[in-house]
């Protein structure tokens, strides 16, 4: 049965009273706060705190909320995290309006969503970034390898990761140049300088840590996702002719690190509960420290849409994270089956999310082919990789029996090179 | 001529009047601050600055000593640095002994460097490990693919790097797990899990960056140094037998994140200032955001020595940071191009550092080629790689007419396998 708020909530909307995800906004009194949203409205989460809404809660430190990042609520755990949904979803549903409390909650605490400036929403302490849908793995090994051997040796065996630069991710909204860097074009003798041809963007989801460990410990799979506070829509941008050159031997580096982008709401597990899904079958068998069980897969479909400047927006890719091959219990479980200890506050993407269709493809790379297949947009202009001032956005939600969870938006624009 | 300190400066001892490195430490009194060394003697820059030593210099943060890493005191940039490194080497100078400054100095905020717990140095906020002697790219080049066509094709042309992870470096004087992790033995159908078989050191240098950029900025080559503080001594341990199997495509994950190592001491370039030499020429010609002028390297020698549990050092592999083919400001450059921001307190390494000649090879994988030739100890004992309850100690100094500028230890104790 769907919770019903006195906030009002429009039909299709993201944020029901049932999501409420957490974000960092700077408010129209220009206060920079932790925030939640029901509807269309953003809910000043330390005015909240100052009406005394959560005190029997024992959160210790009074200004949980009064921080320019969540990384300190976040490390609260995960009973309190629980607590805070219920007391949320207990005074702002139906049956609580009209009290002296909510009177005060309307005067003091909510913000209509189009006068608020979303921020970056954690201090990401380290970035890792995975390569776990087999059928993205599969596509970039046949146009990059070999089409008969496309998958390496080692994908079905491990989640393949790699560490990626945390400096550089950035909040939705935000524009990023396109990078300057070196390249080596097909038949040239020397590699030449200059922007990037192949720009891309790759579709994928985040998931942030909410505990700390200590150098040498390791995450049991079964128990990952105590350590897990919930997910985020990630944009990883590509620079793929960058990337062509300077990869081998140890992986993509500037092609990557010029900048990647994180929806402005961090979903929790528990919003997402309802619409959890099994994974692939794994086949071979994974060895036992990466063995899961139960439906560790979440159903959330995915678009990616590029808009040109002052054009209108084009879908170009239509997929859903439940095809992750390796499900986020194995990803952290892998992570730290050597001691590698994580911190609250980082972040680990999912690598692109492809289906099996090729309109599910979540990168142009993979959807033009390697520029071979042209996009057309609906201005009559083709893409093979992304234009200077195009938008690129991706949305993210569940649906089931009625109710909808989103992430909102992960919104980039891309200007042209700077010059140097 | 060498400067003369009313502080005792033992013979050969890596800290003369001229070195005066940071690190931060945990005194006898349980206070932890930053602090530099003279000979054997830690000095209290808290305390120093309590006793109004810098008051002239304009430092805004009474407590920027009073920190449990050196962040802040980086950020306040090279000319502040200057001014502090001038001031204590006036007040340490021999003309300064028995005025009334020094003899409370004497006092209160000198100590005995056995009696003091060196800490981590700096909060590392993004590590990148770079890949720049040509050497070391050569050997494993060798080993692994096509001793034919050793160095890949984009070697000479970009100083090779990838990101690491920041979570796990420690300070020296720690203990390290050998890590678990998935490994494809030669011959085998499917991969097998448990302890590395195959754990290594890598010789490096590090050095820390002192300004934070924003994203889209990129360093000059021909400014890089203004941006770099100094320099650490590093231990990128690696597990080779999980790096040859988990590393393509996307390079080293799990394989090295189990833990490296820095000195307690960063030096700084003002120290290192008489050691700079010429870089070996590049050829073929970089392109032109990578070319440097005058001497980037540096003349430092480095040591890597193992010693068995209650047995001797032995030492296996005398280096020099000069052999660099790519030197810091190249590398800096490069890392920026695209836009990518640095933060005060990044980290870069070097990369193994291995010289031309057999000796000289900064990794056991290099000194005993894959293990074909093992090292003898002298206990008799042998090693491929490094054994459980090994310690690796890598020693570091520059020394010229007289003047040794050291790094003091960077050492590590390697632990059996956790059970898990």
């Amino acid at each position: 049965m769907k919770l019903e708020s006195w906030i009002e909530i429009p039909e299709n909307c993201d944020f029901p009273l049932e999501n409420l995800p957490y974000g960092i906004a700077k408010l129209s009194n220009e206060k920079t706060v932790a925030v939640t949203r029901i509807g269309d409205t953003i809910i000043d989460l330390q005015s909240l705190s100052a009406l005394n809404v959560f005190s029997d809660l024992k959160i210790a430190n009074a200004d949980i909320f009064n921080q320019p990042v969540l990384n300190n609520f976040i490390e609260l755990g995960k009973d309190l995290h629980v607590k805070v949904r219920e007391r949320l979803q207990e005074i702002f549903g139906i049956g609580s309006n009209n009290t002296e409390l909510t009177e005060k909650i309307k005067q003091y605490s909510l913000y209509a969503a189009d006068g608020v400036k979303m921020l970056m929403p954690v201090k990401v302490t380290d970035y890792t970034d995975f390569y776990s849908s087999i059928e993205h793995a599969t596509n970039v090994g046949k146009m990059f390898r070999d089409p008969a051997n496309a998958l390496l040796p080692n994908w079905k065996h491990l989640p393949v990761g790699y560490h990626g630069r945390a400096s550089s991710i950035v909040v939705s909204g935000s524009e990023i140049h396109r990078p300057n860097g070196q390249t080596m074009p097909q038949g040239a003798e020397k590699p030449v300088f200059g922007p990037s041809k192949m720009f891309d963007f790759e579709l994928e989801m985040a998931f942030v840590v909410s505990k700390t460990t200590q150098l040498g410990e390791s995450v049991k799979a079964s128990e990952a996702e105590d350590y897990i506070f919930g997910f985020l829509l990630f944009n990883d941008l590509s620079a793929r002719d960058i990337q062509s050159w300077e990869y081998v031997p140890l992986g993509p580096f500037l092609s990557k690190n010029f900048g990647s982008v994180v929806s402005p709401w961090i979903v929790t597990l528990e919003a997402l509960e309802p619409f959890r899904v099994k994974g692939p079958i794994q086949e071979p068998e994974v060895l036992p420290y990466l063995k899961t069980s139960g439906n560790r897969n979440f159903d959330i479909n995915l678009e990616v849409l590029i808009q040109p400047e002052h054009g209108e927006e084009n879908l170009v890719c239509s997929s859903n994270f439940r095809y992750m091959y390796w499900n986020i219990c194995q990803q952290l479980a892998h992570h730290t089956v050597n001691g590698c200890n994580i911190t609250t506050g980082d972040l680990y993407a999912s690598g692109t999310i492809s289906g099996p269709e090729p309109g599910s493809y979540g990168s142009m790379l993979e959807l033009t082919w390697r520029g071979t297949k042209p996009i057309q947009l609906s201005d009559g202009s083709e893409r093979k990789f992304i234009h200077d001032h195009d938008t690129i956005i991706i949305r993210g939600y569940s649906e089931k029996n009625g109710l909808r969870i989103g992430f909102g938006e992960c919104v980039v624009k891309v200007k042209p090179a700077r010059e140097l």
